[in-house]
């Protein structure tokens, strides 16, 4: 496939590289980046070929946000629906909520968030908006000594998106979520490290070799099966209520390894040897309940 | 209106700064004062006129814990009652249980959390028991080097409450908020800035300034109902099971913000000018399902 | 009661010292030891001369994590059941699917987060896989300068369990957590400490007597009801979904303790005496609903 906004190219290990590719434009994004954003995290990333993702940004951007400049109705919202939350749960699947209504950053985060693969985020530069939301649903971030990241959303009279306010006090803790959302101001990579956004910062140079480097240690002699169930696992865990749904997830999740890629995974541990693992992320197990899944699934399928 | 136990001054910029003003009793916290303060959280402090709050303490101490001079029940408990979990929830709104059965310190924290606008705890000394956990369903924490700050329950054969181990594992992770409350010692400023429970440490002279500081910087020139809805937004994300439920809320935030104060905010900023916001945080939408807002306004709606 | 694979000894002041012992394994967890460590912590921790645990390694090991050296099933799994979440929620007590697909690890984690009272980890050195993911239903966890503590699952193709993923990002965080079990790799004190995996680092000789001393610092002349709701609320409020629940349950607790324990702990406050608690752990009130403690006391009463 071919994109206009974005750049997509996957190593002999597996690791992908997206390139947000506005470049002119400091990666803004807008409702065709929006749309191949969803093409690309529920198709080609999908591949069995492609063990993990790496996303960074063309040019002296990461994504400088939504683009403002175009003429009119920037969200791409519906104002003539009715809206309340009984009637976009009762309507998620009405294709007037899905493109009127549901959040266009949301959209793109949660199939970032179902895609069963490790997602890192190189941070290089500006990371503005739904540019430094989009990055709390990968799943570690890496940043340039450039990088500048800002929830700003406060200055334009509108809100956190994205699904950002789950992902958000999970990864910084809740007093440093709401200092920040509430300041709306622009970190520079230390205050981003400080806060523990970000995993580590690098220079410019030496950033995307970085982020490959840890996605490539990820997922080379490692069970795709293992490492997708590991993610769906952590996120499930990190949002339920007793680690009584963590057991049962997880005793699933172990026993089908343990039919699967685990069996030869001992094997070679005993034998000393490397693994050869021959599970495939296209083919996991469902380790949660299906009114969970479902629902992550209908949220990540639809197109917008 | 005036109190016998607080003082209440709201600033030009919309900045209140509520005192806990027993100076004599170290401030604390007895009946009157938590009728006072539910007083003021939900009536005062709902005006649209005020757009932040700043919680301090009168002479030495922020607030010395339950006052445990008084004769009798200080808990003002009635022990006659049947008490079961089901038997609570039921009787909820049973005035027989709001006065005798729910904790006094929690009415008063829900009525906080409830509060759709910026709250910030300026300690400046002693916080102790229900007046170190009245701090946490506030959204920031700065403190003087004075501050001695004492989940001290357990010393008392009680247990932290005033729905403390909601907002405390999700402020400083679960190990540190277990390790105070099993202690029960007394924290200084610095030991509390280390584990993350205050986000900064000032001068005496210098913390009330500062709170004072923050909270304008996060209300002028900001839209009243952005700042409300980004507060419930991310509570309700850190609580919640799937990032899809902060996807179908921030939706319905974000809609209701790009016919609103959003469209200002957009226009402001192609224009290079200030915004000019109309929003009130009286009249915010509602965002999230019945059953959450139902239940957290039916909370903070009683009075002791 | 005696041993193959633990020793157990608790001293005047009620803090037990389980150490693992299998020294010359070190301490590899098999069958028998999670037969053990069920046993010992549904029985004798339970006794109410036992008010806290210390758990450590015999040996230079904590634990080296699931012996693999077992002939044939290490995981002791039933590959001919039909495993899918629905199927294991609903024969939870079929001894069929406790023994043949519940995971051991997290069977032993459940009992440890069930009793209500400290658990404190000397991590004396190796913590591998299971021997890593089972102090983290410890509630506390320090750790000697020898300490190497390593979430390996993935390099074997299997997942992190032990109900771990609930555990773990909200002790180290979100971010955390996904680099640890991605990684796979094997920590030592020094980064377990920056990560706050662990809560301090002592010089080997050290580590016990600091773990059995911190233990002692929350037990004595401290009401063992109160201890213990302490920790059923804490768990319970990081999970919930609302401040609003944490409300409740803290109610009910705060009303029994305020007609038992908390009454002498007053009394003696305001005597400026040591209190005398009478209360015992083996009879704490219930203060969670039926749902959530009756799947806690189902998921940690089964036997192996």
């Amino acid at each position: 496939m071919s994109y206009e906004t974005l750049d997509w190219a996957v190593d002999d290990d597996g690791v992908a590289t997206l390139t947000l590719d506005r470049p002119d434009a400091l990666n803004a994004f807008d409702l065709t980046m929006a749309r191949e954003l969803l093409e690309v995290f529920t198709t080609e990333a999908r591949d069995d070929a492609v063990r993990a993702v790496v996303v960074t940004g063309a040019g002296r951007a990461f994504c400088a946000g939504m683009d403002l400049s175009a003429d009119g109705n920037v969200f791409g919202l519906d104002e003539t629906l009715e809206v309340t939350p009984e009637a976009l749960r009762e309507r998620f699947d009405d294709p007037a909520y899905a493109d009127g209504v549901r959040d266009t950053g949301g959209r793109v985060t949660l199939a970032i968030h179902a895609l069963p693969k490790p997602v890192i985020a190189a941070i290089n530069g500006a990371a503005v908006g739904i540019g430094a939301t989009m990055t709390l649903a990968m799943d570690l971030r890496l940043a340039s000594t450039r990088a500048r990241i800002g929830f700003v959303f406060g200055r334009l009279g509108i809100v956190p998106e994205a699904a950002s306010t789950w992902f958000l006090p999970r990864i910084v803790g809740l007093q440093q979520a709401l200092e920040w959302v509430y300041a709306a101001d622009i970190l520079d990579a230390d205050a981003a490290l400080a806060g523990r956004l970000v995993r580590s910062v690098h220079e410019p140079d030496d950033l995307l070799p970085a982020a490959q480097a840890l996605a490539r240690s990820f997922v080379v002699d490692r069970s795709a099966v293992a490492l997708g169930l590991t993610k769906r696992l952590m996120y499930a865990g990190a949002g339920s209520e007793q680690p009584l749904e963590a057991h049962l997830a997880d005793s699933v999740a172990m026993w089908h390894a343990s039919v699967g890629d685990g069996k030869e995974g001992v094997a070679a541990f005993l034998e000393k040897r490397p693994p050869h693992f021959t599970g495939r992320a296209s083919e996991l197990p469902r380790v949660l309940p299906q009114s969970s899944s479902q629902a992550s699934s209908q949220a990540s399928s639809d197109r917008p």
